[in-house]
């Protein structure tokens, strides 16, 4: 079980997250450099800047543009506020189409104290409304479960399960899941729904990292591949099985990291993604 | 939904934990005063003391003891850490015995790295090793799902559908459940599963507290009941409607609360406990 080794960097995708210190232009010359082929574009690294500009110097350096990170967070407690993220959704559509994005990553959100159930339901009237302009512009969108943690302040959507739920109620190939093997690793039914995402045609995109112990801060303490306990070679071995064969994309979260010399970092993550991943 | 107020402290048990700095004598007097009923004593407040005699004086002062926490702790990687798991786990259930405690709540163990599927056989074997001794001692055994942020280092059972499998599996009517709302109020499948323990005689423990947002420790930054998001009073309505009759235990680990006046806290947690369970 489990995928072979990775020889090369052409499935290779960083997050411009994952270096932030470093602004967009820095990232795509210092990712091209390195060999990477792949980048998600953080909006934070777009601010300022006119996105169609940002996807042309994106392409013509060789990067591939994986998806725009990110789109969601629609469950507000009154219809003034969830209109409001709707309408930010369609700019966000907007944006992806104008950078060249195909994908855009959704977290969908939670209000503190609101009934998870509620706030499910108005993610999946949320997407439903954003879905027909998504598919109008061609841009698909990745439902992200995120980790039981952030279920109060951050997404109600906390399984594979519940993510493959949502896809398939909405019942559109614009609509599919990323799964992040830091939120979903822990889970018994990940394998299961890692292959029912991929006989609906859901796996959208695969982000690795790595689950540091002991996790000192519930945000910006994650772990470059190899440096925790995620079994990252088998999930992307359940992801290659079930039919995906989009990018690894390496998104870190790391106070740690972030103070560290970026240069060297990119390093350590392009040895880590060979040997570790 | 949902069950009804609660209006006395009949069914309220504190776990000696919730209120770290007292010893076990100053816990027995304070919670005695305040009108609790039930005490769940950790191990540590029993360090240096003959479990017997301290059982007699917690009877004497009117309290219930409800269980000893806590065992667990099986999946070591080699066998000899294992055996010596299952030597220890036998040493608490005598302890167990000679407080008169008849149930330990078991935190059932994870180690750094090691495969969850692997963690989890291990689990089930030290269970069974050890459950004809507890059932000879007439001492229950709840397994206790922890939250997914622990299934690295402290326990590879994450869901309350994991410790229902296991405890019926194990199919004895000396293993059970401890549903603590902390770690399970996320899970989509939680009423079902809550339904299910009860069904099968497996509703052994309720333990209550509130998720605080944001969580600034990943071990010790619970909330007091209302503090946070949990919708405590639901849950409980399903453990009741699950045939659960036991006691609300008061489980709390809090840097901020244990730095804080215990008599003044012990006030605050009886007041959360008719106002927010």
């Amino acid at each position: 079980m489990g995928a072979g080794p990775i020889w090369d960097y052409s499935k290779l995708c960083i997050h411009t997250i994952t270096t932030k210190p470093w602004s967009l232009d820095e990232a795509i010359s210092h990712y091209t450099r390195a060999g990477v082929s792949g980048i998600t574009v953080w909006r934070n690294a777009l601010e300022g800047m006119d996105p169609q500009s940002a996807g042309r110097r994106i392409r013509e350096a060789g990067l591939e543009i994986v998806s725009l990170c990110r789109g969601g967070f629609f469950p507000a407690a009154d219809s003034e506020g969830r209109q409001k993220a709707i309408e930010e959704n369609l700019r966000i559509i907007d944006e992806a189409a104008s950078l060249g994005a195909p994908l855009i990553v959704l977290v969908c959100g939670a209000v503190p104290g609101q009934p998870l159930n509620e706030s499910r339901k108005k993610i999946r009237d949320g997407i439903a409304a954003i879905q027909p302009y998504a598919e109008e512009r061609d841009i698909r969108l990745a439902i992200e479960p995120l980790h039981p943690m952030y279920a109060d302040d951050r997404s109600a959507i906390n399984t594979l399960k519940q993510a493959n739920d949502m896809a398939e109620d909405l019942n559109t190939e614009t609509v599919g899941v990323a799964v992040d093997v830091y939120h979903l690793w822990w889970d018994q039914e990940l394998e299961a729904e890692i292959r029912r995402s991929g006989r609906a045609g859901n796996l959208f995109a695969f982000h690795i990292c790595d689950w540091r112990t002991p996790t000192e801060d519930l945000l910006n303490d994650r772990g470059l591949m190899g440096e925790g306990c995620i079994p990252i070679r088998n999930i992307r071995g359940w992801m290659e099985e079930g039919g995906f064969d989009g990018f690894n994309e390496v998104e870190i979260f790391s106070n740690r990291r972030w103070a560290q010399d970026q240069e060297k970092y990119l390093e350590e993550i392009c040895r880590a993604y060979l040997q570790a991943s």
